[in-house]
């Protein structure tokens, strides 16, 4: 099933069953009133809620309305956690000999990449990205992300596949030229991994069907930079460590609670012609070539959209389509 | 006012009002359900909150019941941020000292030091510490920690504690056996810090009197290690960032949500003494005077108390006395 949050004014939205071609909408308050409420009782809650996406679909559901994106927060406004990993070894060797850490590739090849983001503010799938400095190095990092359930310490990671409750895209807004100094701190990213925005709807696992497999979706994610596409990188090619092995991770020493989420990394692979999922990645892939990056980062009014197909053309999770805008005095 | 979380059951608790001597304390349901619910909306719920307080304080006060840390959970149980920083240049230096990387102590002394932490579990004042290995190198870290308000992006320093809503102590647990190879990833803390424990009340700044002042608070910070004093440093000692500093530098680049938890670091002063407030700082210490750590970690069944008593021996924020124990399998 697909399920959205409404912005209603409230600080977690109201929890909305979305068509599978994303068409229509209804509300599902008299199950959950907010997504994070039916993540906490989900094995009670879900069937309900998979019997309005079976009826909305086949047109029997009432009180329907068109759905649109424009009106969807983040399917978490604010979420208990987010951890992200880095899953795609091209992007990470890339990145580490652009920038002379190649010393590091073997801890990327052994166990994963991951860092603790922060998750009190997300942002809606169309909403701006607000920033106060453009010299900050603003990019966008196509990601994948799932929601967890409840994850007990110590999970396998063959155990941990079964704790993922729903899929979502991610942009992992990153800002560039204040990482280096603040990863030289030693403490990992605080000011320069500022707040994702995430997809319109976030997916059961079975509803991708057999594009879910070995923990990780087997698609392009489409990125288009200002109208231009920029990458059709295929999430399903050149990971080394996917959703299971991120969760196993991250549970080793703690309990993960309902609707933590677990983002994938930057989707990256070697396959020539297929673009980047960041800026970082492309300006990574210049320097190497030509000795110096040429890209330069987003600046104030440039739009990012990120999205993935299904073979036939549906978009699975609906788009993130969203621009950087100086932010507004609060 | 003094505010703590009945467990109930459920995933957030129960509001409770507690007496300014920690005895009494009554539901708060009526005004709020939660701490999280208070804080979304604290401008308006406060003063019924600090209404009930005094009431309670003057013996008036309906359905008063004794307060018991054993029936309290953390504050908020789950968060949608912590935020940590590392105030006490005193501990960094030493630390740094300790391990060879002296070379960072001129960013500590430049700004402040901080890490983004789980919050999605966060363990009761009286909870054990469950941990699956004793060779993880188990650690406590006293510190105290401020629950904020919403906070703008950009905020400054001087604007920060206003942002400030209540204080807590915590226990920064810290595997410190996984930290280094896990920082030497250059991603910061993931399993090397798992969930952190919180005193059994919150406090609101005002009722810290005089002991609150320029953003920390001015009392010792009491730790007993299996009975044993350990340490009884001044938190208003030695602070070269405190929380309205954390507050500013994390959201430079992103609002933090109401409920944001900023942990002030393991509070350290160099006064002849006092000890310490994790064992880690004492090891370097052991490092440093005789070429070896002599103290061990912490072993399954070793119990840690962390206290901070007003000058009239009332205790502020109740203690953390939990003990280490071997994770049951859930």
């Amino acid at each position: 099933m697909k399920l959205a949050t409404l912005k209603d004014g409230s600080r977690d939205g109201r929890l909305l069953v979305v068509s599978r071609d994303l068409g229509l909408a209804c509300q599902a308050q008299d199950i959950a009133p907010t997504l994070q409420r039916a993540l906490d009782d989900w094995e009670r809650l879900a069937p309900a809620l998979e019997d309005r996406y079976a009826s909305l679909n086949r047109g029997a559901a009432r009180d329907t309305f068109p759905f649109d994106p424009h009106q969807a927060a983040a399917p978490l406004p604010r979420a208990f956690q987010f951890a992200d990993g880095s899953g795609y070894m091209h992007h990470g060797k890339l990145m580490m000999r652009a920038f002379d850490t190649e010393n590091k590739i073997d801890f990327q090849e052994r166990e994963p990449m991951m860092y603790q983001g922060c998750s009190d503010s997300l942002i809606g799938p169309c909403d701006d990205i607000e920033m106060a400095d453009e010299a900050w190095g603003i990019d966008f990092e196509g990601e994948l992300g799932v929601i967890t359930g409840d994850v007990p310490m110590g999970v396998s990671a063959r155990e941990a596949g079964a704790c993922i409750r729903l899929v979502m895209l991610v942009n992992d807004v990153s800002l560039r030229n204040l990482i280096m100094p603040e990863l030289a701190k030693g403490f990992g990213f605080v000011q320069s991994k500022s707040a994702s925005s995430f997809s319109p709807v976030a997916v059961t696992p079975e509803e991708l069907g057999e594009a879910w497999r070995g923990g990780t979706v087997h698609l392009p994610l489409l990125i288009h930079w200002n109208g231009v596409e920029f990458g059709r990188v295929n999430a399903g090619i050149g990971a080394t460590f996917t959703f299971p092995d991120f969760i196993a991770h991250v549970a080793k020493t703690r309990r993960l609670c309902a609707g933590s989420i677990v983002g994938g990394g930057t989707v990256s692979n070697a396959e020539p012609g297929v673009g980047s999922s960041c800026i970082a990645e492309r300006r990574a892939i210049e320097r190497i070539a030509h000795g110096e990056a040429r890209t330069p980062f987003m600046k104030f009014g440039d739009r990012i959209r990120i999205e993935m197909l299904e073979k036939t053309g549906q978009s699975v999770f609906g788009a993130i389509d969203q621009k950087v805008a100086r932010v507004r005095a609060s």
